[in-house]
């Protein structure tokens, strides 16, 4: 089922890699590379840091093919998919939370401190975007958005609290999944932001 | 032979680097480091996803060496080597060509399924110029420009097929390299790129 | 003592990410993602290419509490902190100077050839200012920028021609460390540069 839900993620975080990719113009292997990069940099990045070798998708290629196939449908479509803007934003928001409990999920597995359990679920679920970001040259629109980064937060603290500390791991990945995607689809229904920052010395 | 082609993609992979940092002004430092990056960075990154420790070049600093030499050779040169564009970009071709085979084998000695050999040969290829301009802040060249990546996928597969699935070496870096930069040179001769992606929503 | 420095390193460091984030009006979320891969991403590079594992906030999360509480202090404070600019700027050469003697000795620790010691020694001190111009969208500063990786370097070189092959480890960091302070400080008081690159065939 997580398994299931994670393939689902990497597609729509691939998708999103590739529409980013067709604002800039790029060539289709622009657009292949902004969609791994997007759907697989934060599990990477985590894995990496975790030094938890096999890096997952060296181990289980389909997800590449998963994130691949979705780069290319995207490119081939005749006509550019009719798929509303609140409907991807709303998937996104799926792949976000589970990519959240994913990635606790895999530093408890390694015993990290629940600190690192946590910074490894928000890493998971936003380093992904934030490369496309970089790559596509935009300041990363998760530092500036609505909330975003937060509901990952929030999720991960739920998950780690009900799995590690009450040891109830299906409902903590049901929890932490539901109050993520909620949170960010209140954040997007009603434009909820974190206050932002300004700075006069600049 | 291979360790030769090896250092001589190291070198041209530096003095790109270095005209790019050139191109924006950079200082003595920023000139070595995007050297550095342009030619250690794929094959870091690739070596940092197979977990394959010691990195190349920290088991063999004279990759260091090459591509710091290069980068001061091309900064102190009293005027700028006159270099014809053209014999820059062939000789980026086989860096290119050499970089991704290397990538391959490096990743099949490691016991990689097939994918991931030919996703290391390409990440050895292309990576380190992506990150040369993403220091310089510039959307990826190589995401827009005529076949690059696809002539050094082109050579991973072709690679891996025969040095894999029949078992022939040599002649398999022969073809690969050869290939790759043939493609390259027609590309770079007659201008030919992959078809590009016009996203109207944007 | 060096422990002490290097938590002060780590909070200099978070405030400097914090003041960019302000400087592009970034949400409190990036404010502290600015201010964590500031302060923490050279030395997990570093971790990462010598697979020095578990990376060193990994193993000890206080560096986390330390760099998000800065992160935090600088998004809160009602005012704007009356920081002087140049206070701040040498605070940020202790921590140069600090983080480049810590990246030389774990370097060291693990057994690495002189080189790599150096090497490992200027990218923990430099890295991190790299990574938060490039998520702020800007050149890397330090790679256009008065004496500054360069007075890394020369810490660099004197920790490891001091601690390894004269066996001073604790002289070697005294003289490392002041050594880069004071060639960063002359470098701000009186604005010395290493000589820029103009490529004219840009």
């Amino acid at each position: 089922m997580i398994y299931l839900l994670d393939l689902f993620g990497v597609m729509v975080f691939a998708v999103t890699g590739s529409l980013a990719a067709g604002r800039k113009h790029l060539d289709l292997f622009g657009v292949v590379v902004l969609a791994l990069a997007t759907a697989l940099g934060g599990g990477t990045l985590r894995d990496l840091i975790l030094g938890a070798h096999p890096i997952f998708w060296v181990a289980d290629p389909f997800y590449l093919a998963v994130a691949g196939s979705a780069a290319l449908f995207i490119f081939m479509a005749p006509k550019r998919p009719s798929i509303s803007s609140s409907l991807l934003q709303s998937a996104d928001g799926v792949g976000l939370a589970v990519f959240t409990v994913i990635g606790c999920q895999r530093a408890m597995d390694l015993g990290a401190p629940s600190s690192i359990c946590m910074i490894m679920g928000v890493m998971t679920g936003v380093v992904g975007g934030m490369i496309r970001d970089m790559l596509t040259n935009e300041i990363p629109l998760i530092l500036r958005k609505e909330i975003y980064a937060t509901a990952s937060l929030a999720g991960a603290i739920i998950y780690v609290i009900f799995a590690r500390h009450l040891h109830m791991e299906n409902l903590a990945a049901l929890l932490a999944i539901s109050f993520t995607l909620t949170l960010r689809l209140a954040a997007i229904r009603w434009q909820l932001s974190l206050p932002a920052f300004h700075n006069d010395e600049g």
